[in-house]
């Protein structure tokens, strides 16, 4: 059902402290917490001893102590202290998943801890990088599968209907959009050419009259996806040769990380290479980010329920599908190849 | 579990506008709006796209606008544009389901198109002629399967314990039931003879003393229940010819419509032929019939739960179980010979 | 699933009044109610007719009313009035379980009503004697099988990490227990030698130093948990010898009546051998008991959650499990014994 042996964002840094946090992903249970040094540490969220959930508990030191009956976990998941017995019984222990504190996310990996890897979390470098503001997004926790988050975001066709009165953009489908199928992404590339800029861009871009946008979303298996969209004066680049270096830039970074099949934490968020340290520019950005995103929400939810209530009925493809059905291809392959 | 071929209620005429209104029926989800002209549509509730429900769209002209990547519907349900592209698919359009709007509701018809034949829309022409005053009730959503509403119209003798603190009648039991079964039909009469007359009766009714009651109840397949209820002065009619056109007359009109198996959509509404055009009057029966129905829901919701947790237990039958029995008898024969 | 042929508590003494109060027990509906001379009486909440609880009628002198269509049942299940005809057919009887009224708790037989036996009821008399002051706890509604709360008695090295901040012991588990084995329950003691008093103890004991303080619990399957607490000066005797008659002595008598698998009624009170009279101590113990059991809540739903979640995963024991695993013996093979 999900593929496991990879990187799924577990939470924001933030919200990770000496504290114990209850997260379930991909249905497994789990505990996040610091230890004194700051390190953090991801368990299995239930006792080996009766199943009560460990972040119920309280962190002690560097360890995890179950809040029924005292017993303490080390970083590894090891049981070493039962109260009122010397003995460890072999077995006491929990699982631990290897995390990693990245681009301002923690990092897991919930298959073998063996062949966790470090160089397949994605480069997202703006998220900490000088040249840009990084705006963290909020999290939402959404009532439906993953793998429509991704349709949603290699289709920005949806922005005309679903987010009419938030980005106020016009009807973008009338550019054709490009899609390439690579071994480990797959890309959705729109150029719209010579248009006035959107209010924002406007307000922020010092342009001399239309614009050139662009909008390169990838997505990476099994669901990260980053878009790079940006402007620049019309006419002074070509579409040919990608991402100019001119105009504005923007980095949306988008990590779902299944609870279940059908819900899903969606954690977001942007950097911009413009109005560095400008709050009031964050502030309005993570606004109206947010707002277009309760408005995907509202979609997708609708779209799961609907699905669920018939789940074998099929759909009729339109042109502007061809970058999420592949993604979708390259998901089915590699939870294919794990099974095997 | 459903007969389909037959009309069903869908809504009061004034809740279908230009805004789409959703509504499951028969488990299935069906959005209705009204086209430029007032034509009132009923369509499949789910884009062929990507599932998303159309009620969530908006009305463009006499078409249905999918709120996700913007594909139009017509009436007919075909799909008449999709941005972006010129080419339709074969096979994108939704089902389209036969519509009537007639007695203040619209009327649609679950089964086959082909078959729907508006002559067996029920003649309730009292919702529409100036010698009776109606009065639209509301509708209800209960969480009970639509059956148990019709023996509880069928039955009017739960009145004196259901309705003792609304409708204030006492026992009405000792006065014996007749049932009919006709090939179409179930009906049930009782005749409350010489007793005074209930209060609203008394007050409008300018009675010499006591009165001669009755209940007529006619349930049409699947579940459409016409109640012929009144009062004339005591000793005046025979029983034995019916109706009296003497007295005072009220049509409750009831169309309880499946929305699953487990929950219906109740309408309910009734005419008079006295106090025309008197909106106190009005005003207080709508206030007294809701009341009254709330009692209901209660009780019927409450029956639900417990057969639900012991499906298979049997029942005891007393007398006036005689017309809803066969009210069922009488469905079951119609949804068998629609599986053969 | 659940032992049939024992006592379980259906309901507080002063819950059971003229008006019927419902309650699911061991997944059956249950209607309680008391006749005009008091005798507190149990049926089947569910009417033979048509399935409405019979907890929605009300109380004729010493019958049952359906709320329905005024069918009348006796203290026996016995229908025994039908409005509107002579005949009562055969069969029109609801069930009807064994109730007996002791140590201010009614005490319902599920099982076969031929193997009522008064004597099972446990000998819980400090409830009702006058040396003793008996605080009436409230009863808790716990999502959660009723296994897990004998688990939680009859381990109370959960005091230290559940309710530190309501009992304020410090750790008891360097003080080992002792299990017993006896043919019809399980005894866990656990003695806890030259302490300090806690401190509604230290406020009403007198002591004159530290205390020897003893926790004697016992389980009577299928699931009844008497606990006998207390404390005297330490040293003035001895732990061999059971339970001295010096010093303060309390006894917690805890009844879980599963409502289904996975939800419980909990009822639960204590008695005092001190302080009689004192209604300010009865406050604040009733205050105390109550919080701390409202912490188990928390756990032992948290507890069932994860279980189901994973039903199948084993778990690891340590040495204050004994007396648990013991009681789920006791009950598994008086299960058994029912069903062969």
């Amino acid at each position: 059902m999900f593929r496991k042996n990879c990187w799924y964002v577990a939470a924001w840094d933030h919200e990770v402290t000496e504290e114990p946090l209850a997260r379930t992903l991909l249905c497994k249970p789990v505990v996040l917490y610091r230890t004194e040094d700051g390190t953090a540490v991801a368990l299995e969220d239930r006792c080996c001893h009766r199943a009560l959930p460990l972040s119920m508990g309280k962190v002690v030191g560097d360890n995890l102590q179950c809040g029924y009956h005292g017993l303490e976990f080390d970083q590894s998941g090891a049981c070493i202290k039962i109260p009122g017995q010397k003995r460890i019984p072999p077995g006491a222990v929990v699982k631990s998943y290897p995390l990693i504190e990245r681009w301002k996310w923690l990092w897991i990996w919930m298959g073998d801890p063996e062949r966790a890897d470090e160089s397949l979390i994605p480069n997202w470098w703006w998220f900490d990088h000088p040249d840009w503001e990084v705006v963290k997004g909020k999290y939402l926790k959404l009532d439906c599968n993953y793998e429509l988050i991704t349709d949603n975001l290699l289709d920005l066709s949806h922005l005309a209907y679903v987010h009419l009165n938030t980005l106020g953009t016009g009807d973008i489908s009338e550019f054709p959009i490009k899609t390439d199928r690579e071994e480990e992404l797959v890309r959705m590339t729109r150029w719209i050419i010579d248009r006035p800029a959107p209010p924002m861009f406007q307000a922020l871009g010092n342009f001399r009259g239309t614009v050139d946008r662009w909008q390169i979303v990838e997505t990476f298996s099994p669901c990260l996806t980053q878009i790079r969209a940006g402007a620049c004066d019309a006419g002074i680049c070509d579409p040919e040769d990608g991402e100019p270096e001119a105009g504005m830039h923007i980095r949306n970074l988008n990590a779902p990380t299944p609870e279940t099949e059908n819900s899903t934490y969606y954690f977001f968020g942007h950097a911009r290479d413009f109005a560095l340290g400008d709050e009031e520019v964050s502030a309005d950005l993570f606004k109206m980010v947010s707002q277009t995103f309760d408005e995907d929400v509202e979609v997708l939810e609708a779209q799961q329920k609907m699905l669920e209530s018939e789940p074998d009925r099929g759909f009729i493809d339109i042109n502007v599908d061809a970058p999420g059905i592949a993604a979708r291809r390259m998901l089915r392959r590699d939870i294919e190849a794990e099974q095997h």
